[in-house]
């Protein structure tokens, strides 16, 4: 039987982690209450414009449209205003830098995870996204060869009311390199599927996921973030994922658990737990704030710990 | 006397830029016509908001306000519109991640850059941008002890015509970690000192700086992009700067210029013209589109060679 709250505290110095650092500690809880974006700017942008323009806010009805979609996948606030896509089940950030994204979001419900005979994974070919300007796309063939898999940041699983929905996630503007065995096929696979369990007990689940590029202390006592580029577009390898979960339960309340995996072969026996992370790590290290229309303070739990 | 046009070729295997490569060569050419920011929309964007707002365009006036000022320095395009800060004499976009910008925008004219004994660089302090999240807010003593100084992207000379302005150069958000002795102080301040220069000849000097994360190939056969980080906000130390420059000419006509430099000592005798690179390379390493409301095809001259 799946576990609703989980107990484990974040451990970081749990695999792969140790020798990163994301720092910082002294200064999380004096600043909990303090996470609001600059400028608030999206306190009042009901629904995002598809494909990144900004424009103005239109009125919200209540239609059904794509625009509906959108305000609901990002209810709890934009991480960033950084070259925003909006696919028709998920949205996310464009790095045009590193040719992955920045972050991408999904709004999950036992619905959209549950098995679909309509929809089919085996038909999805993995593809460009045209609407990225061509110096910034990725490519399949800068992944060819590489060693690395096109990782999915929206789970193509997270995707089964619609076949659509599904083949957008194979869009390459929603992947990053990830080792294949032992990560992307195990232990990130094992993270995903703890998410979409989450519909279980919870009537709504709000993922976010993403890269991170962490410093590294070298011999010379100086700190380095180094991370490898593959193929033309010189797409970034990033050196860890992260995701930041919030669900909301029947009663309205809401918990956030957030992880930090590095990208690189786990043990199986590694618990999803042990990679859990304060989520203002994640937000220093990755230049975004995470579901800042949600107060800290009014969450119920954080990684399983009350607030 | 100063040539007006520099006509020395681009070495890109110059001081320094040696055992880094930007890439992508074989595709300069065929796509010299297509830089257009995806979306476009900027092209009915007046003037920014200040401080990194986005709202709706408002009618533009001839009033002499902020506004216009900021329509003056973007009127060729913004290269992005991530996390976007207006100063009264230049507009910047900010690395949350980085913690550094990730451009700087100037609109420079002979008047600008003269010498005016009401303003006194030395009067300014550097000095935290209260504007940005403390998570991603670079300090003083970041900085500190780190053997870096802290480097000028919008230069303090050339912003002359009010102590308001060259105080706010010194907004560390206008700051990137750069090498003191021989470049900072040295082969970096000739090319700024270039750059004000072309005042004299040019009417409108429009000029965009910041930092460049190359990736450089190692021993293993693979590439990696690596950088410093300093101080408690790990802020980070590029690995090259760029300048991309767009000169008006009385008659309209327009040349652009585009420079890289190693953040690194410099030889003293390395002439500026040695660090020319195409547009296109800085674009693409920096995930940038520099000048977009102008076709290069409009241009007169590009790096010196007529288009």
């Amino acid at each position: 039987m799946f576990s609703k709250r989980i107990l484990h505290i974040a451990q970081l110095g749990a695999v792969g982690v140790a020798g990163y650092y994301i720092g910082y500690k002294e200064k999380i809880n004096s600043l909990n209450n303090t996470v609001v974006i600059d400028g608030k700017t999206l306190k009042s942008m009901p629904g995002l414009p598809i494909f990144g323009t900004v424009s103005a806010a239109t009125p919200y009805t209540e239609s059904g449209s794509p625009q509906d979609r959108i305000s609901q996948i990002m209810k709890y606030g934009f991480p960033s205003l950084d070259n925003v896509r909006s696919y028709d089940d998920f949205v996310l950030s464009y790095d045009r830098r590193n040719r992955v994204p920045n972050w991408v979001f999904e709004h999950i419900t036992k619905g959209h995870v549950m098995k679909n005979d309509a929809v089919d994974r085996s038909k999805c070919d993995f593809k460009p996204d045209e609407s990225i300007h061509p110096f910034f796309r990725s490519q399949n063939s800068d992944y060819k060869g590489s060693g690395f898999d096109r990782g999915h940041m929206a789970a193509a699983g997270n995707h089964r009311l619609a076949q659509k929905h599904v083949d957008q996630t194979f869009f390459l503007t929603n992947m990053a390199p990830q080792v294949g065995d032992g990560f992307n096929r195990h232990a990130w696979n094992r993270l995903e599927k703890h998410v979409r369990k989450l519909t279980k007990v919870y009537d709504n689940v709000y993922c976010c996921t993403g890269p991170l590029y962490l410093p590294r202390k070298e011999v010379d006592g100086k700190s380095y973030i180094k991370y490898q580029v593959i193929g033309a577009n010189t797409v970034a390898v990033p050196t860890h994922f992260y995701k930041v979960v919030v669900a909301e339960s029947p009663d309205g309340s809401l918990d956030m658990e957030a992880y930090v995996m590095p990208n690189q072969k786990i043990p199986d026996e590694t618990p999803v737990s042990s990679f859990m992370v304060p989520p203002e790590t994640i937000e220093r290290a990755a230049g975004l704030l995470f579901f800042d229309k949600i107060q800290r303070s009014k969450l119920s739990r954080i990684n399983g710990k009350k607030v």
